[in-house]
């Protein structure tokens, strides 16, 4: 169920027994030599759209554009400022609450978001009590991150080791190929590669991390794996996203 | 070429010859009985896809929600507020520009993001103006509306006449019946629907229209004029486009 | 009836009948060599006072400076960025609406501040509706733009034909002149005026009409034709404001 | 010199001799039972007038709603949040800054501005100080309260003693009748008026002053007393002014 | 009664019969060759203490980095945006005023601070009015300057004469000096100090005051003097305080 | 070295051999019937003083009230929302890194206030890389959180077991007696106490943490406890601390 293909009184009807809804979110940040610009949208995206398949959850619009501000050295890249994003998860939370939404379930596909949209629902909650809302405070959030999955992250360790690194992954590339098997890029990649250094600002990652991968070898991603990796997310957020949803 | 679907060196390698892109943007909101809540993105999207291949230009991410406030009377609308859509547009122009682009062509699906696009360009000039980026004074923004392109508007009345409306009309589900047949929706909608009355808030809004239609009918809609309006609306970009991106 | 020569008492007791007020807004900006920076104040402030009177409508405060970024590259220029004026806009509204005001006609001077105003409606609709003041679902908001009523145009066109161009307008000047006949400026105009070129920031603004003219030619204004535009402008825009403040 | 009534050219000229300009700064505000709304506006913006022929000085638009906010339990009365007007104030000096302006004297009416303009002239020398604007470090602002004249305030002493009061003075209300002799307020007064009192939010402040007068008695206001604390305020302003704009 | 020593059980208890709070607000910046950088700050904690004691009123954290953006040209000197401090004041009287305070009494210890904490009053009590908290329209706030009370002024007239200056002062030096007796600090203090000078930016404020200090000899300071000081200090704001609690 | 206790000559000196600063930063928020409402604060600043003389390092003053909006539902909690602490530590960072400042290590007190921070930190970068600062691109930011190092929480698990729990922590609590040793209080805690439920706003949290204890048994906390954990804590962050500051 996506929320852009359903109809206002759809979801009016679906409001009457779930007020749970799923919103995937990415970035869009190079990823290496031979990642996706969109992988983190592209893997959020899927993921979602496959958790809200299993557990019957309407699944809203991609974020597309996330915090990504220390990519912002390498053409392609786009990034929120912190504080411009906390306003566009303010705005979605109070947009949907008004209509009785009060699960909010973000799918996410890249690291950099994650403490600022942390942030994002502190300012929310404490921003909607102030509205005259009537559910605005039974409004939770959580962010459900697919590559910090247990078992995401078992695979990735057996099929890569050490080689998984940290950004532009063997593991990301390989759903992003699962999904668009037709854009898959070849470059030849040094095997010298950075890890282990800290993030602080763009020009200071771009020195430190010169083609963009983080300790990474995405060679060694394949759509198999890929497909592998996308069901065991699937399978795992959708019984996270379930416990969140039916707590009391 | 879809920004999501490239590498950064690909960016790079693109921008030593080209520094325009194609932004969709629509809106996630209520389109009466029938339509999709994604019609304005859907439809914006596809054109876009459409307009960046037959001018070869690089497509950025959808925004998926726009500013719809006025339609947040009806469940399943989401909006951003004015002003923090211009935060964002002012975030995304400034991320490309100190890449490079200095072209911004916002295909658009939803006449409620046009006031706040164009404040958002003149903010977004003015900040750039501020920052230390040589090709700041030469970045250029523009909305194009695939609704109103003379061709698409021609034949929709010569397919709906008076039918077309303003909202939830039939060449915007027709086109969203192209793009996605499988989700094609039916409900008996009242011959009744009202029209002409200007847009103020959300509820006074609904009160106004309550099924959310604005003077249309969208049953008259078909793939096949989808198809139609959609080839109408990329030949006309197209060429609008690349009139705004040659521009001395 | 001016707000500024009212009193408390006499507002409130005017409130009990009507809760309308007209709101000028015009800008302080270069209007080429000979055109007055106060052009579009000037011209808003005395149609608006003439509404008002026609009308037996509260005339708030000018709002003298607008949204005009383009055209700060010329000396004595001055702007809000888009973001303040909606903030300001919002003020005006809050304060004015917990008094029991309704229903705000914004007689606007300058092309420039319609973008914004629009945003800023919807800002503010939103913004109100979220306080606890009772009426506030029932503000309306409006802009009407004096030089682009239907009879102020069928003149221009009449006096100018093509020399009406698009800013520092013969028309424009023509009601400062009938305004203030002791301030008519001469100098030396060009009869080679660019014309048709998008505005963009303001450096390529002034690049391309080097002496802030577009395509006019503000040598044909008298304060006579300034009185013929004065006149057709209130009498339509009085009309439009009276449809707007009693509609259901 | 009105800013209002000038030509770009003809602040260009200016500009090469003298970088100094003056502001008007009022409110829109209850002024008790016969007090204007203007009146803060209209003595700013008529004693700025009489400064800058004094002084020959360009003197901008009247900033006509100020902070006011605890003024506006009464209907009528407008007000800019503080934070709103710091980003006004913000953008009135970045646009004349650019040009050239380096001297900013705000004539002010209503003591209610006074605080968030030292906050507003703070926070712009710092924004200034980041933009790549040559003379931004030269910038310099200040505030001339016309009823904080040394000679205003001993004259106002002499004319009405105690009854000068601290609001809705028989000082102010005498300027606005000097400047608008045609819309001179009569209304009984009760003796009994309340003084003396701390002002905090706007219910607090009508609660404890129900008409809105501070413990002023504006029935003693004359035209002729008016223009005496008129001239009193432009001498005075008028060297305050100068020494000013000429200091090192 | 310090904030930080309670627990939340005894806050509640107290609030059964008392809504004051003293909150205590410094600075951060240079105070001369001599001073403490945290001078301001200090002095304002103490004093707070002291009259929390005197008064037993609970005591909230001292703010150390206040309003000081036109000392920031020398080492060490922190500021916050008058447009952030307004901010932070806001969420503080909204925090505090939830749970049921309603006199908030901040006591000072810098000059530079009372503008804008005046402008965030005014936009405190505005915001406040908005949201559901019933006791929002009872809120008042007030600021205390230790350095500005009577006795204060008069005793370091006495000690000091004119070499009390205006910043750096050797009566705020005293009060350091008395709280933090190990960290007197010595330096030659040129007899040549420039006084009188207005407060512009930072740079401008470093060129007129090159070593910090505005007309003061901070060298006349002795921690004996520092205690009596305090002393009169505590008892003046201490009966300030009472009185601002206890009117109706 | 305390930033407070120094003069500006030698934070001048100082940065001539040493970019580095420490800020401690807690919150003010319940924690349990017997924790202090200043817990965090008074663990950062103490832990932040002893690091600080272990590494020569400046340390800042402490930043006291953080991003404890979830607990507001109880009294004597004060919070500032993310998007005012964003725009602090934004200003914190440009008013030192324009002084000369580069290497900033937050001790940090408070889970609460890890995502802001780090939300804040990416901001900052953002903004100072596009000031006319020269050492803007070289600043670093880190958070260390002293409840986290890894000899403490070992420390912790030994002496309290599972009664550690995650909120008014004995091992915090500790640090506090150790400090305050005349502060400790009594009160009966009951054995029953919540754990593991997660949090969202400050109502929610409420309502399962009535007490505002989260699965901790505060009464095993002895100032000895205390003081072997201040000095675990502060050891493993000096060495951290100059990890983070002598990396290339
Ligand atoms: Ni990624
Ligand atoms: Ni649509
Ligand atoms: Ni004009
Ligand atoms: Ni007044
Ligand atoms: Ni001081
Ligand atoms: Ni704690």
């Amino acid at each position: 169920m996506l929320l852009h293909l359903m109809t206002w009184p759809e979801v009016e009807e679906y409001l009457q027994t779930n007020t749970g809804i799923i919103i995937p979110i990415g970035s869009t940040e190079q990823h290496g030599p031979t990642g996706l610009i969109g992988t983190d949208a592209i893997c959020a995206e899927a993921i979602a759209k496959g958790v809200g398949e299993a557990t019957q959850t309407v699944v809203g619009p991609t974020i597309n554009v996330g915090m990504a501000l220390h990519h912002t050295a390498f053409p392609g890249s786009m990034s929120l400022r912190p504080s411009t994003l906390i306003q566009v998860i303010l705005d979605y939370l109070t947009s949907l609450t008004a209509a009785g939404f009060t699960r909010y379930f973000f799918i996410n596909g890249h690291g950099g978001n994650i403490a600022t949209l942390k942030a994002a629902f502190s300012e929310s909650y404490y921003h909607l009590s102030h509205l005259n809302i009537p559910q605005a405070t039974q409004v939770r959030a959580k962010v459900g991150n697919w590559f910090m999955c247990r078992a995401v992250y078992q695979k990735a360790k057996e099929l890569y080791g050490d080689q998984e690194g940290s950004h532009a992954t063997p593991s990301e590339v390989a759903v992003t190929q699962f999904v668009y098997p037709e854009s898959i890029k070849n470059a030849s990649l040094s095997p010298d590669v950075n890890s282990g250094y800290p993030i602080y600002g763009a020009s200071d990652f771009r020195s430190h991390y010169p083609d963009g991968r983080m300790g990474s070898n995405p060679a060694l991603a394949t759509p198999e794996h890929g497909e592998q990796l996308y069901n065991l997310a699937v399978k795992e957020l959708s019984e996270s996203y379930l416990k969140f949803a039916q707590a009391d």
